[in-house]
């Protein structure tokens, strides 16, 4: 059983965290069987902790979980303070395989989404 | 005459704002016609300014100027910030149509970006 995590910076305005946790409920809702649960994780400012929300996931049955950096560039949250961590769940749960995917602002699709998005209408 | 400035915050990690440029640069390969150009601007800490870089569009001819702002949540930025400075940029130039369409993590498309990369290999 697999499961996602989106990790995202948090925010005072939690508004914004909502945000993030509606779009974790949204990709569980349309990436079916691919992942038993899809949960929203966050740096600093809101809940659940990255270590918090990776452990959710674990209790409730998965033995891989992918981490998915929210962030659009390479500063020091994604380079470092993400990786810290996730090692901490890493320690916490030998066995269980916990991959950190590439970040949002990396992705070839994003400039294909931008570029569609800006352009019609 | 149609040119697309990028909004984003801007960081003191240069790397960070060659990403945006970069960006840039890629989606104006790949809208071809669509826009004359498509230009890097930041809120802070880098240069140019988005009140200067919708103003260089315009200086190479932009008769319609599209602001997109490289954001992932409705904060103050996209919500007080951006629209302030596009205003500045408005009132240097009556006659010119400037227009904020919605910031990156309002799009829908988002999460099926999201979704398939997460569940790729």
């Amino acid at each position: 059983m697999k499961s996602l995590v989106i990790v995202a910076h948090g925010s005072r305005r939690q508004a914004s965290n909502d945000e993030v946790r509606e779009l974790s409920s949204q990709i569980e809702a349309i990436t079916g069987q691919k992942f038993q649960k899809v949960k929203a994780a966050f740096l600093e400012l809101a809940e659940p902790s990255i270590p918090d929300g990776i452990q959710h996931c674990i209790d409730e049955g998965a033995k891989e979980v992918i981490v998915f950096p929210y962030f659009l560039s390479a500063g020091r949250h994604v380079i470092e303070d993400i990786p810290a961590e996730v090692e901490i769940a890493r320690k916490s749960n030998p066995g269980i395989n916990i991959e950190i995917v590439p970040y949002l602002g990396s992705m070839d699709r994003i400039v294909d989404l931008i570029a569609t998005q800006t352009t019609s209408g």
